[in-house]
């Protein structure tokens, strides 16, 4: 095991109707905000009313930034930030999915920052600050609520990169899961393979003696595996969606990778599947992950193994441990297909003639890694893309 | 599951070498220390004169308060508070195990308490403030290095009582596995029932719909049975030693118990054994935990089942479900036994005549409950007592 430095400042407030709340959790912070959103489903679900309404009741002034787009795009932070310094807003909240929230954390650390916000996302320059953050979440999925992560995509060429800072983690994030009954059954589904994706990109590890967060970690995917089907049978579950809701926070607020090194291969390759075809960050993960692992599996067959045995509660009397470990492979494949989601290109009509183009792309020096579990060059990444054909 | 807010401010600064940053850490908050301790096992082991040097390098003054025994004494806490005021001090830094850190909270909410410290204890006041709080901890068991609470014994009397507040969190906890190597044998098994206790205090909620937590519950208490028995054989295991470490802390920082509402019966039954006796905590939990649960398994057995398959393996083909929680029961007693546990009275030398005066000392009303999985009275306590004879 990693020394660690552990500690995770949000203050997580969740359950049912907790978005009442939200006005009193920002006037320990300010009386102005500025109220970053999609817009659209927020208000035609009665979201914003509430919010509204919550932040009224607390003498907050709103000035409002809608029209955040699924992989959220650099122009409207820039426009953010251009609102909060004009207006003189020191308070960041975001209401509805990740990429608000992923928007709200780059204009938090836009603001007080002289240069260009996209060299945070370059790595030309590290945050020493940023402005407090709320969210009122209503997408269980990237686990931004209580990360220190944001992911922008800039259009000046699709370029989809992401900072991590101690200073964008959330102050705080409420979290009622009767806010994600009304989740298309695929936007649900997208979200169930972003929080594997994050549980398994910090459980293939080649950190010896990690016990207790293996253990986590398995407890974890075993939520979503065991909650995801549910929800999609009946979408307004409540104890369903709730569990869904608190393991994706769980997931990737740092607790599971505390004395490991991740490997966030595959999200880096799906990065750049994202920013070119626009597709959802979820259903690239459900395409990468399987080729992924049947290209490095053998890199620790033992860790896929147990992968296997515990989380996919395949019998280790199965086979070889090479049979078992596929089978492992065979049923997260299997999952995600159940629960909707594409597995190859082809499912989601990707076509397969700029493989070069993204693995330059993914290869190119910035702020995440080329994998740590197994080091990735461009042919490698190009074969991984092959096998996800 | 139960609607809940969480934050666990404390920072953890985990791993080899890690109690030389303390005075790095303090320095954040202060100049000038209460260094409260046992004194003897750590001046033995070397950690005080680290502990001293790093103040020093900070250029930290140090006002020193020792003599910490298990059970801690409000008589030293009442000294504490004193040298406290007297010297100005506005940082209590805690160095040893669970009961140095508890001695240290309870300084730290009295300072700046006009009344009687106990007070808080009886539940005749509520904290409002109390100063910051550093610990470096040599034994993992109590969880107190990230928790809310602290437990204290008062001699007169012979009452032990705990205090829960967010104000007692610590700022921060260095948490060193090396630190541990020199702990005996017989702690080491304490520590481990102190820490499985927290968990199954935990584990047995009339909440439904707890999946995740059920099965973080789970992780951690398998990572303890699976590493307490080689740290046994093997005291300087460093990989083992930090899973135990880790797991301690994850047990009692209220992670396990978001959304659900735990027990706490049996705690409250060992404290007034441990008052009287003078017994470790551990070594009590380890005698009340299976009689405890041999007189309430009924009361949802589906619940034992769960425990039994998924902790201890037993085989849901075993036979009929009171066979498999039993089995579940019965492996958990065998547990302590093999890491040299009493669990029984008389393993632990205790004679059988003061239950009464027991079972009314644990009804009286105080901040703890008798019980929310099974709510207890006087008789059920006696029974407990009697079947764990």
């Amino acid at each position: 095991m990693q020394n660690f430095t552990f500690k995770v400042a949000t203050k997580i407030i969740f359950g049912k109707e907790t978005e009442n709340n939200v006005g009193t959790e920002v006037r320990r912070y300010t009386d102005k905000v500025l109220f970053v959103s999609g817009g659209g489903s927020i208000k035609a679900s009665g979201l914003y009313d509430k919010v509204i309404k919550s932040l009224k009741e607390s003498s907050i002034e709103v000035i409002e930034l809608f029209g955040v787009k699924p992989n959220p795009r650099l122009s409207l932070v820039r426009e953010g930030i251009k609102l909060c310094r004009e207006n003189n807003i020191n308070f960041v909240l975001s209401v509805g999915g990740g990429s608000a929230a992923d928007t709200a954390k780059a204009i938090a650390v836009g603001v007080p920052y002289d240069g260009d916000v996209w060299d945070f996302y370059t790595g030309k320059a590290i945050p020493q600050e940023a402005l407090p953050i709320g969210v009122v979440l209503t997408i269980p999925a990237t686990g931004t609520e209580a990360s220190t992560s944001s992911v922008i995509t800039n259009e000046d060429g699709w370029y989809k990169k992401g900072v991590n800072s101690e200073f964008i983690r959330p102050a705080f994030s409420i979290l009622n899961p009767e806010l994600t009954y009304t989740l298309p059954p695929y936007q649900t589904a997208c979200g169930a393979a972003d929080i594997m994706a994050h549980i398994m990109e910090r459980y293939f590890t080649n950190e010896k003696n990690v016990d207790l967060t293996d253990r986590l970690c398995e407890a974890t995917l075993k939520t979503i595996i065991n909650n995801a089907p549910i929800v999609l049978d009946k979408p307004d579950d409540y104890a369903a969606r709730a569990e869904i809701m608190w393991a994706a926070t769980i997931a990737h607020n740092d607790l599971l990778s505390t004395g490991r090194i991740g490997d966030w291969a595959s999200h880096r390759i799906e990065h750049e599947l994202s920013a070119i075809y626009d597709i959802a960050h979820g259903a690239g993960l459900s395409i990468i992950f399987p080729a992924w692992m049947k290209y490095v599996y053998k890199h620790d067959i033992n860790r896929f193994v147990q992968f296997a045995v515990r989380v996919w509660d395949v019998d280790l009397s199965f086979g070889n441990l090479e049979v078992v470990a596929f089978e492992g492979i065979k049923r997260m494949t299997d999952f995600f297909k159940r629960i909707g989601l594409p597995v190859t290109l082809r499912d989601a009509g990707i076509d397969v003639e700029r493989f070069e183009e993204m693995a330059d792309k993914a290869t190119a020096s910035d702020t995440l890694t080329q994998g740590s579990f197994v080091k990735l060059n461009k042919q490698d990444i190009i074969n991984i893309y092959k096998l996800a054909e």
